[in-house]
């Protein structure tokens, strides 16, 4: 029921928006009566947050399972950037997108959301550093893979506009011989020993 | 007064969010009676609309002149990554995101929303080729500013959770140089011929 839940409340941020979610319509959505909802969830707030951590766990442990399919030698960065590409213009996304973009000007969502979107960027960067078996020892290849994620957040937000799949699928094939390119470089003429890794890893 | 009444739309939509904002509201914002605030603009969308064109027109003059004085030869591309970035983390772009996010829900927004996103994503693609001096016949070069355009909305999103400058600051230096890196080597070993310049810019 908790699962029902949670996925009927991410089937109403993505269809509605934050503004247009409320607890009645998810409650419905789901088939669970009112009084069983707010036992499990007793706000908005509480049930929007754990609706996308819920999502976001489901949608790591499915990424963590396709990545073994994922093809080894010249062509494993450009598969990585798509299947990153193809997360970050997902449901998960726009749910998030809808959350974070709520949470602005809404304190207490802020104090909710603040501490998962960290933990949330935290994991996804790790997941990015593993899939392409980047050394971030070595000078810019972190700030390369934050770049890189911090791309597919703006082509992810540029989906919720327009359908962008083929201009995203031209521009992560481009970045993917890019970043294959820089990193066997040692990441760039004036980089050497001038970034170290910093602490502040999302 | 037209305005006063813009401006102060753009304030309501970054200090309470799309679903904050009313005509009310931004009209005793503007010191503007509800008659005058009517006649100019007779609903919230054609306000809200009408704000984010009006802000982005002012910005993109401002960006104009300050781009005169950026430095040329081999810190410009820095430079103009740098005020690329602090764009996408203006009030400008965080009321613009308010307007997308809304207009993704709200079909008559959209309808309004989507041209004026193209218009502006059709400007900042033109300038930003003009600032790096980008050659977009070469192959791989379009993607490569498109990237940078993404790159610096997912930045700006980023930005809008927490302050984040300082990582700004060092992943766009970071990628200023490996973008210079890969013009320079004519873009990338596996696309030569193979990504012509497509027709949707963005």
């Amino acid at each position: 029921m908790r699962a029902r839940l949670l996925e009927a409340t991410v089937e109403c941020l993505v269809e509605r928006g934050f503004s247009g979610t409320s607890t009645t319509l998810v409650s419905e959505r789901a088939g669970v009566s009112r009084g069983a909802q707010l036992h499990h969830f007793p706000t908005k707030n509480a049930l929007v947050v754990a609706a996308v951590e819920h999502l976001s766990d489901v949608r790591r442990d499915e990424l963590a399972a396709a990545a073994a399919a994922l093809p080894t030698g010249r062509r494993r960065t450009r598969a990585v950037l798509h299947m990153l590409g193809d997360h970050f213009a997902s449901p998960l996304f726009v749910a998030a997108l809808e959350l974070w973009v709520a949470a602005r000007t809404d304190e207490a969502l802020m104090e909710a959301v603040a501490p998962l979107e960290q933990r949330i960027g935290r994991e996804t960067h790790r997941m990015t550093v593993e899939l392409l078996g980047a050394d971030e020892s070595q000078p810019g290849v972190r700030e390369l893979v934050q770049a890189t994620l911090d791309l597919v957040r703006g082509l992810g937000l540029a989906d919720t506009i327009t359908d962008d799949a083929r201009r995203r699928r031209r521009i992560l094939d481009q970045w993917a011989d890019t970043l294959d390119a820089a990193i066997a470089a040692g990441a760039g003429p004036e980089t050497t020993g001038a970034h170290a890794p910093g602490k502040d890893d999302r």
